[in-house]
Order: C-alpha cells, then sequence, then structure tokens
C-alpha cells in the first residue's frame, strides 16, 4: 500500500513547516500548498523551503486575481463591516485558500487537507466548514491544535529535525496579509487599554508621518465594480494593491478592534486596510447617489447578514450565494466616478457623479427651478401620521384621563 | 369673540417674522416662542424682534439639558446614524420644540401651532406629527408652506409690513444647528460632484489648519452616559458642547451626505458634529468591550429602526418607546473610560477600560497564561459545520453527478 | 386635433361603467380593459358592457398563467404573508394589471390610464406608483376618487346617462378575486366584534358544511413550483385553481383581519384563500426538510420584507427584482412530494419526501443506528455557552456583591 | 472530608433513576428534585421513588405559576414560534428547572448540577448554557450522555442496581411536557413521510372524535395577560391548564414539525399545544386592534429574536432582559376582549374589542359616516411614489434605449 497524501496549507513559517515534518510522523506524505492572495511574500523562498522541510510536492499559486474578484469585490459591494467595524480581511481568504487545497487535494489524490491554525481562532472554523462543504469525503488535519506544545516545545522539535528556526520568530505580532488588508493580533495588543504600537502596523503611516499635501484620486466604477484610478484602468487585483499604496502614504485604514470571535471570546486585533477602506467609503457614496431609497434603507440588512457568514466560515452556504443573488441586482447601477481626496488618514469623498444618479436638482433645489410639488406634502402628512394620531387620540387619552 | 392665538416656533429669521405678520393676518395673536437647544443663538435678540414684528409675546426656552438627556443621548446610546452615515441633528431637536409649542399653546390657551418649514423637507413632518401626537385637537399651521411665495415676494411683504430684513439674507445656506451638530444645505452644495466649499462649515476647522499636536481626552461613562472629560463632571449639555469645541478645533465630525428624504427625494446636505462624534465612536468602544455578543450583534438591528424612527417623525409613536426600554437594558454595564486622540480630522480611541469589561486576557491571551480550552473546538465546529456538511453530501452531490 | 385615449381598467361594476361615461364628459376616447387573473367572471359579459356604456373599444385579456407564474408563484416561494396573517391577494395582481393597462395605453397612444379606486384604500397606490414606474409619461386618472359622490348620486348620474345598475348593487360587500384568493369587506365587517356573516364568503364552505371525509392529495414541487395534483401535471393557474375548488370544499383558507392599510387606517377584511392556504402549508413543510438551517432561519427576513413591498405597491421597485434574485437562489433543491389531508377546514401535512432532503436518519435517530457524534456536544457547548459564563462571572458578580 | 453533593434534575423515568446510582457510584451524594411545570405527573410517587432508588433528599416544587407568569407569558406575548411553527414548549422550561436546580444547590451547598439529557439534544445546552449563567462555580454533569451506553446496557445496569424499571419502557416516544404543551420524538416519526401516529398524541383528541358542537369562549386580557376565561378569573397557570383542556376536546394545536436542532440536525417531532395556539390566536387578534402599525410591523423581528434565544438556551443572556423590555413596552394597550370558536380543530377568532381600539369605524366605513380625506391621498401617493418614477425616468431609460 502507498503511503497517503495529505495538502498542507503552508506559509514558510515556523508552525506549518514543522507541520510538515509532524504530518510525515504521522504517516502521510506531504504535498505543501501556498497561495498568493495579495500579502507580498517571497513566494520562491516559501516553495523551496516547504520541500527542504520534507514536502514530497510544493504548489505555489497565484490567486490574487480571483480573490479581487470572488472574494474581495463581494465584500466591498456588500459593504461588509464585522461589528460595523472591519471589513473582514482574514475571513475572506479562508475558504479560497480551503477551495484550492481541495482542488489539489482532488487532483494528487490526498485523503486529507491540513491547516496550521491553533484552537482558539475563527480561521480553524472557516477552513474546516469550507473544506467539508467542498468535499466532505476529506479529512481534515489541525497539526498545531493537535500537538499542543508550547512555543518551547516546538522549537525543541524544529531543532531536532533540522527545521530552520526563522530569524523574526520574537515578533510579538501574529500577522495575517493579503490585498484587502493585513491584520495583526498578540503581544502588548492584549491590554485594551494600552494603544497600539507602531511596529503593530506595516503597510500605513502614522498620521504624524503623513504627507501634507493631499492627494485626489477619481475612482470609476461599472456596475459596482472599480475599474480605473485617475482614467488608467486596471485588473481589480492590482487596483487594490495601488489604492493600498496611495492611501497607506497617507495613513488611511487604520482599525483597532475589540470583537467577538466566532469561538466564544473577545479578542482586540489590529487592522490596516488602506485600499478597502478607500473603497468602500467611494462605493458607497456613489450607492447614496444611485440607489433607490428602498433598495438603500434594506440593503445594510443584507450587508450584515454577509458579513456575519463570511466571519462565521459560511461562505460556502447556499445562504451566501442566496444573499449575493440579492447583492448583485443591487449593483447594476452603481456606476460612475467618485472622486477622493487622500489625507492626513482620511478617503474623503468630494465629489460623485453618475449617468443614473437619482439626485434630481430639479427636485431638490431651492431656487426657482423648483419641482417639487409643495402642497403634495399635506396630503403626505396627514397620512403620514394618521396612525400615530389616532393612537394618541384613543389611548394617551385612555391614560391620562 | 377674543382673538385666537397661535403659537409659532420663532427663530428670529425672515421666514419667521414675515410668517408673524401673516398670521395676524389671518386673524391670529401669534404667541412666539424660541427654543435654545444649544445652537448658540443671541436669545435675547430674538426674544425681542418677535415682539417687535408683532408677537403678543415672546418665549424663550433653555432646552439644553433636557435635548441632551432625553434626545441626544438616545441617539448616542442607540449609535443611531441615518443611512450610516450622519447622527440625526435636526431630527432629534424637531419633537422636543414641538413638545414645547404644544406646553406653551396648552398653557395660553392657543388653538394653533405654527412651524416656519417649507413643503419639502422632513422637519415640516416631524413637527406636524409629533404635534398631533402630543395634542390631536390643536390646529397645525404652516405658513411658509401655504404662502408659496418667491424670495422676492416675501421680500417685498416684508418691506411693505416694515418687517426688518437680516443683513445675512444672501447667504447661500440654509442652517439649523443644535447641540449635537450642524446642518448646511442649498447654493453650490445642490451639485453633488462639486466639494463643499469651506464657507459651509462653521464649528469645524478645516484639516489644513488643524493643530499639528494632538489632544488626547479621557471619557468616562456609566451606564451609556458621558459624565467626565479628563476627569472633570459635566452636565451632560455642557460636556457635549466642550466636546464640539475641543474636536471641531481638531476639525472632527464633518460629514458630505447625500440622503434619502422622508418625502421622497435625494437631497444633497453637509453635517459638522464633532462632539458627537467624538462620544459615538468612544460608546461604542466601550461596548465593544463591555456588552456581551449576542447583544452586540442584535443591537445594531434596533440602532437602525431607531435611527428611521427619529428621521421619519416619529419620536413619539409607542415605537419609540419601546425601542428606548430596549436600550436601556443594554447600557447597564456600559460603564468605563476611554482615551481618545483629536487629531486631524480624528476622534482615535487609543484605549478602553471597565470594571465590566468581557475582555478577558486569560482567555484571549497567546501566552502560557491560556486558559482557553483549545479541544472544545473540535467539537464545535464539528456541530457548527454539520448543516452544511450533511447539505453538501445531499443537494451538492444530487447536482453533480 | 383628435380626441385623446385613456384606457380604463374596467370591471364591468358600476363604479367603472360610470366612469366610462365620466371620462367621455372630461374629454376623452375610453378604452376599457379587463383582465382575466382567475375570478371567474363572465369575461364576455363584461367585453360587451364596456362598448355597450361607451368604450370605443374593449379589450379582454387572458393573464392567468402570468400572474400564477410571476406574482402568485413568487409570493408561494416567499411565504408572503402580510402581518402574518393574509398571502396578499389584491396586492398581488394590481401590478399586472398596470402592467397590461401600460401596455394597452402604449399600443393605443392613450395619453392616460385609469383605474376605479376610491381615495381610501391601498389599491389606488399600488395602480399609481405600478404605472408611474412603468411609464413615469403616462397620466393616471381616478374618476371614483376625484368625482366624490355619494352612493345616491352616482346612481342618479348613471340613470341618467343610460347606465345599466347591476341587479346586485344592494351587495352589502366590496369584492375582489383572483386565483390566489377573495377578499370581501364593508357592511356588517366593519364591527370587528362581529363574527363575519356566511354571505362574506363564496368559495369556501363553512366547517359546518364540510364533509364529514377529508380528502388526501398529493403536490409534488420542482424547485419550489408546484407541479402536479396526485400525480396529475396542471398548468399552474388550473392547478391553483383546482386546489381551490378541492380546499374549498373543505372549508379551507378563510381569514379574518384587522389589517393596517398603507394609507394610515386599520379596516377589517375577510378572505378566503383554499388553494393558496393549502400551497403556503405544504411549500414550507418541503422547506423544511430541504431548506439548510441558515436559509431556513435568514428567509424569513426576506418574506417579510417581500410581503411589505407588495402590498406598499412597490412591486416594479429595483427592491423586489433584489428580493427575488435572493428567492430564486432558495428554491433549486424545493423539490419533492407532499402529502396533505384536506379535512374540515384544515390543510395538514402529515408527509414530506424529497431527493434532496436534508433530514438524517442516520444523525436524527435515537436507535442504534445513531451515526452523531454526541461527545462533539461538549465542546460545542462550552465554546456556545462562553459568552454567557464570562458575561455572568463579571457583570452578575459586580452587581449581587 | 464529606461527600460532596450533586442535584440532579430528577423526572421518575428510567434515565434519571439510573443517573441517581451513577452518580452515587462516581462518589456524589445525590439531591433529587423535580419541578412541576404543569405537566400532570404524579408528584408523590416521584419524590418517593427517588428515595427509593438512592437520593438523599428528594424536592419536588410547583413553579406552575412562576412558570406560567414569567416564561409562558412572554412566549405569549412576543407570539414567539420557532421556524414560524411550534410555540417553544420545552425550551420554555429548561431555564426555569436550572434556575431551581442552582437554587437547591445554593441551598444545599452542592458543588454540581447534573441532568439526564443525551448528547445529542437541544435541552443539554439549554441546561447547562444556563446553569453557568447563573452559577458559574457550579459543575455541571450529564450522566446519560457520558456514560454511552445502549439501551440494554443501561438495563441490565438498572436490574443489577436493583432500579425498577418503568413498564412503559418499550414506548415508542421520548416525551416532554409542560403546561405550554407536550412534545414527542422518535419511533415511527423518524420517516417524515409517515403521518404521525395517533399514540403520538395525548392531550388533543383526533378530528375525527371532535364534537361536532363547538364551544365558544371569550378570553379577556389585560396589558397583555390573559386572566379570565367567559368572564370567570384564573390565576394564569389554572387558565392555560383549562384552556388545554377546553382545547384540546377539539383537537386544537397539534403540530408537526421538521426542525433545525441547535445542534446541527434535522429532527422531526410532533406537539400538541391547545392552550398556547389558542391564546396566542386570541392575543394576535388583540394586538392587530390595539397596536399602532409602526409597533405591529417591527415586533415579528423581536418577537423571532426572542424565539431563537429561548430555541437557544440563552434565556438568561442580557440580551433576553432587553427583550422583555421591549416586548413589555408594546403590551401596554393590548387590553380587552376576544371570542375564539372552539370547533374542528380551530379556534377561530370571532370578534375582538378593546375600549384602546385603534380601529376607527369613522374612518374605516364606506358609509356616509366616513371621516377619512380622500383628497389626502393624492399627495400622499405623489410624495410615496416618487422615488419610483425618479428611479423610472433615469435608471429605466437608460437600460431600454
Amino acid at each position: 500500500m502507498s503511503v497517503q497524501k495529505v495538502v498542507l496549507a503552508y506559509s514558510g513559517g515556523l508552525d506549518t513547516s514543522v507541520a510538515v515534518k509532524w504530518l510525515q510522523d504521522q504517516g502521510y506524505a506531504v504535498v505543501a500548498c501556498c497561495l498568493d492572495v495579495g500579502e507580498g511574500k517571497d513566494l520562491d523562498f516559501i516553495k523551496q523551503k516547504a520541500l527542504q522541510v520534507g514536502a514530497v510536492s510544493s504548489y505555489v499559486i497565484d490567486a490574487k486575481e480571483e480573490f479581487a474578484h470572488e472574494y474581495a469585490l463581494i465584500a466591498l459591494q456588500a459593504q461588509a463591516m464585522y461589528e460595523e467595524k472591519y471589513p473582514l480581511v482574514s475571513a475572506l481568504s479562508r475558504p479560497l485558500i480551503a477551495k484550492k487545497l481541495v482542488e489539489v487535494a482532488e487532483q494528487e489524490g490526498a485523503v486529507a487537507v491540513a491547516h496550521g491554525c491553533t484552537g482558539k481562532g475563527n480561521d480553524q472554523v472557516r477552513f474546516e466548514v469550507s473544506i467539508s462543504a467542498l468535499n466532505p469525503d476529506l479529512k481534515v488535519l489541525a497539526p498545531v491544535r493537535e500537538w499542543s506544545w508550547s512555543r518551547e516545545e516546538e522549537i525543541e522539535y524544529a531543532k531536532k529535525n533540522g527545521i530552520p528556526i526563522p530569524i523574526n520568530l520574537d515578533s510579538p505580532y501574529s500577522i495575517d496579509q493579503n490585498l484587502w488588508g493585513r491584520a495583526a493580533e498578540c503581544g502588548v495588543l492584549e491590554d485594551p487599554w494600552a494603544a497600539p504600537p507602531e511596529g503593530a502596523y506595516d503597510i500605513t503611516l502614522p498620521l504624524e508621518q503623513t504627507p501634507d499635501q493631499a492627494d485626489v484620486v477619481e475612482i470609476e466604477f461599472v456596475s459596482g465594480v472599480p475599474v480605473s484610478l485617475n482614467g488608467k484602468s486596471y485588473p481589480l487585483s492590482e487596483l487594490i494593491l495601488k489604492l493600498n499604496e496611495m492611501a497607506g502614504k497617507h495613513g488611511v485604514g487604520r482599525i483597532d478592534h475589540v470583537e467577538n470571535r466566532l469561538v466564544g471570546i473577545k479578542s482586540r486585533e489590529v487592522y490596516e486596510c488602506p485600499g478597502a477602506m478607500t473603497l468602500l467609503k467611494a462605493h458607497k457614496e456613489l450607492e447614496d447617489l444611485t440607489l433607490v431609497k428602498e433598495v438603500a434603507h434594506f440593503k445594510p440588512v443584507i450587508s450584515k447578514k454577509i458579513a456575519e457568514v463570511i466571519y462565521d466560515g459560511l461562505w460556502f452556504s447556499p445562504l451566501t450565494t442566496a444573499l449575493k443573488a440579492f447583492l448583485k441586482e443591487t449593483q447594476k447601477y452603481v456606476t460612475g466616478t467618485v472622486r477622493v481626496k487622500l489625507f492626513k488618514g482620511h478617503a474623503i469623498v468630494e465629489g460623485r457623479k453618475s449617468a443614473y444618479s437619482l439626485y434630481d436638482e430639479k427636485l431638490a433645489t431651492y431656487t426657482a427651478e423648483d419641482q417639487f410639488d409643495h402642497q403634495s406634502a399635506v396630503g403626505f402628512i396627514q397620512l403620514w401620521g394618521l396612525p400615530t394620531k389616532v393612537q394618541s387620540q384613543v389611548q394617551q387619552k385612555k391614560v391620562t384621563v
């Protein structure tokens, strides 16, 4: 009987390098798989390192454009913010990574898939629920959760097995990054009264060091998809990365959040999402101009649910499919241009225009051009207020007399 | 038969001054009533002017503390933002003004109440629905809506009747202000592609002129009520006004919004809410620390509805009472201190602490202190993902085979 | 200049017959248009009568199958119930009638469309909002609302103009019917303490006269569409009419409702929806079997909103389109058979089966076949209850000590 | 060192009788505790049996009135229906039982509390989350979940330890009952295509055996609390039990439900809730008469959430407290009388009246008494439909041209 294969989500760090060896100890042949979702890592190095620490083969997959179009864009169009606060950085990439792991596993004839998450985070849930949705027959292994070693025990095991120890091992932060943003947790952040130290941030400048000159960028959207910056077209993943740079320079998109994890605890994390926050602002303003009132007022209900299903690892649920169908319909006329001023940590929308604008100067104006029928208001108010009036007549009287 | 009285919401401006005369023409004796809800006007001048233009009596009522506690505080605790964008400035004061008008009317034996709104705004709805909720027997008059004069006709009438024309009459803005913020509409703002000119703003500095040195303020809350700044206690209305000043200096709280009015049109307005936005940020962070997850995740549903009923003029509806009862229960443990850095248009929460903090370092930490049971996650994920797994086994298979 | 045309929604009753003449008095040539949406009227008679009372041409359009598929089916799949009570009978047909009126108007080159609603009902809103959504250039006329005659004045006018007075004119009820149900209002029903008299009902037998023998019907659904009864296929409109008959015989689907109208008043109406209620029950049970939990728990939010937009006349809003897109996704696996017992006013679902059933006996059973991992529950409960436990430790202790 | 005590939720059945012995084997002294929540058991027998099988003491607590007022009444006023289908029978009693167990444990100085649930149901979650909310220091034991015996092994253990085997042991149903209803699962019910056999029901007559003569009952409510039947006052628990009898005789309240359990599986259960369903219907009708529209339209959002938190075991969460505060405000004017006809499985509301009725005949009538201003509708419709009209003009034109 040949050795069974496991496909491991490999990052190049200590945990997943040790996991290669540990899975071998369990009798598996390990296929390493690293996804590029825009975190800007040295992928060649990671590919080689996987082989060096014992993987039988090593995949590196450029998934940036797929991530941008199928995941980040949904979050953008949904205006998805977990707890009205942060735009779901890691939660977005997990289902895509799971999907690619499953594809590689099916292609390689592997019996299992493995990830490097601990037992306390949200990502283990997202990986495992996604994998079992995509292929319920695959086994899921979670070496780090299973071995339960202390940092010291892990290092000792690594040394004994010739696994190189990364030089930045004593970094106090645990980092995850993709083109939608960067997340950091741990260390000094664990005291919610303490301000996050500058070292927790990487892709945004501190306000104190941002330029005293604003940059202005015009972002063009077609049916809810950002397609150009200052008139120049970009593939979506590049557009986002470009904005990360432009807005990061101005300190846009730092978020410091005490959040409720899916596994029942509160944790404190800091995020940097310069491109995402700039796009979210611009997109919202274009929606304010082009969505009819009843859509504008109900869409947040959908947005809140999308943010929850993404955070909670239910990306591959039929609920997500249905929510996306709703979403797509709303974006049909979200076409136009938004002018954003990047300055001192702000992405300020200064102007928005659209061929589908529902803002009608002839109705809104207070000048002589006014076409709004002011007398309609009399009848409107009479019926709008009628239930309240009857309630007052009947029930308030009863109370006071 | 003696002349019937009408109580007029009097602001001192041209519209309501002309309205005094116009109502007299209709045969009423006019009682002027001006409320101080924190807009910083010269109230003595207004009181005298009302008499000068013909009011039989003139009330000026200091309602700042009532407005702060019974209206602005609800909006703060609800995190009420209309269309996720602006904290309901004018919509909050209208029901209180209506209440005072009704009280004065009952006291004076008036048969009617009058306001100076046009037929196109939201405020006419808020006034009229509130008044009919509080006293359905009172008649409501809307002189400006009724006379339908052009600006020129109005001025001519004023001149003919000896009504002084304000010197700032050619200001392009229509302004409303209270301690929760300041709203401006009209003029150049009617082009949503144009950036708002500096003249539209008054109580915040432009970013370019804000200090290069941050101010840090510690805001203390007791059960959701802000009670002190940097350790010094203030009555709520003073605390908000103080923060308007402190945060306004740093350019905090400018909002530029294309919104959906209750009367069916989109309009573009700019707001300045330095104190409100600072308090809303600080309060949210304290809630993030002290609200249990299920409350944190459901409260936004209540907040959205509160924002809607306030915007839509239903303050005196039994629904508002019920929503407030929910809200009050959630604030019991929202007690603690938030440290806010005011800088370059931002109110950045750098730290938050509470004796009721549900953030538990022993559970959240990744150090050796960790008390979280990592193995619980295995069972949790199995049941959490079970519906998705069964769905995949049964329904996805059916589709693909 | 030739005479301008108006297309009138013509029912054959007194109001719209008088309206033909009244519109002529206003100088219009009247095109009568009567839709068959399953109310079982004598359409030939109506067609002729329109011409007889003066219409220049008279359309009768069979819209039953379009109504069934594009309107009633949406209400079925959405489980749409206004105020959790009644399945939106008239509200469903109004947008379709409006659509056909507009089509005829465009075809005939008419400048206006007219309906026979009074100023107090919901239907005027539905007609007018729908028409202006479909063709904002068409004028809408509402003769009955405009002429404001008493019954006596209307009859007098009719007599003077040779319009035949229907023999059932003194019927105390105002009726509207389509294949999704029948609505009656007025007369004795206006006292909500009085039981509706038998005369208010027409298509259902009173319980006292229903058979003592049940009928059992197997309803088959394919992707949320009912396709056969007891193994026999029917076009949807016929299937619903057939069920109206079968279930009506057993007294299924009477509803007596004090409802909140869009125009601000409460009214009391009685409905008969034998087919609709039977289908709604059966469909819900099949959904219970085939929808994954998170869809089952969120879909009611969509259903409630769909019921509201339908009731409120917003069928042609982009919101409806987006809600329908969500809905459609949820119906993909709602395929299977439901066995319904019709008996004594009940449509009792006795059994349901589906190739896509998510009910898994191996997981649900308490026999030795059980494949559910009972130990998973321990970890699940620990994390599920963790927020509550920490809240209790921190906040309850604070309170009691 | 003295032996440690555990308080066991004791039902008198085989599982909890065996648990007494099993807990002794673990070294505990067992305090048995049986609650009367209206299931109509022989409590004296249970009390004695606990002692007989080895408990050191045995409590029987009459909690019927507390259950009625603090639990069932909330469910009634909330119109709480899990999955729009069943009124939360067992889920309501679990938190009360947990509360009493904790009280007895604190009084007895016990270190633990034990329940007889398996690892597959919802009740284990409800017990354990409730207990840890009320006293996080108490240990929770789940003997049945832990021992994982087959039925045969359990019986063998019982015989070996002199525990009497109940004569109805081979009943195919697992039953739970309280005054809000009766739940049955298992056996033949596990096939969702099979109709539930009569043996699954106990407190309702089959339709075929119900009287051919209706009973009519007038139910009086004061602020949402049912206080009398046909003019005779009852304590709430007696009123519900009385209605169980009256309505059960007519076959009211049978429910057959394939539901989504909290632990991730679908299960099929049948319920009988004659009193609950009768009260829910009556209460809804009184609300339809007395709640103002905006309350009536938002309360279902609260109801849905209450049903979820109850089902999901979060009764003692601060969220429940806040939801109850909302609820209470809505019930202030739900005062009046509802006339219900009990007949052939139906509780038909024939009439409803209230001194706080918002149904205004003067506004609703189509007679000459009509006080509704029909012309108001013109202005109302114009503004109501304005967003749709503008959307059509701007966006539909763009599409079609």
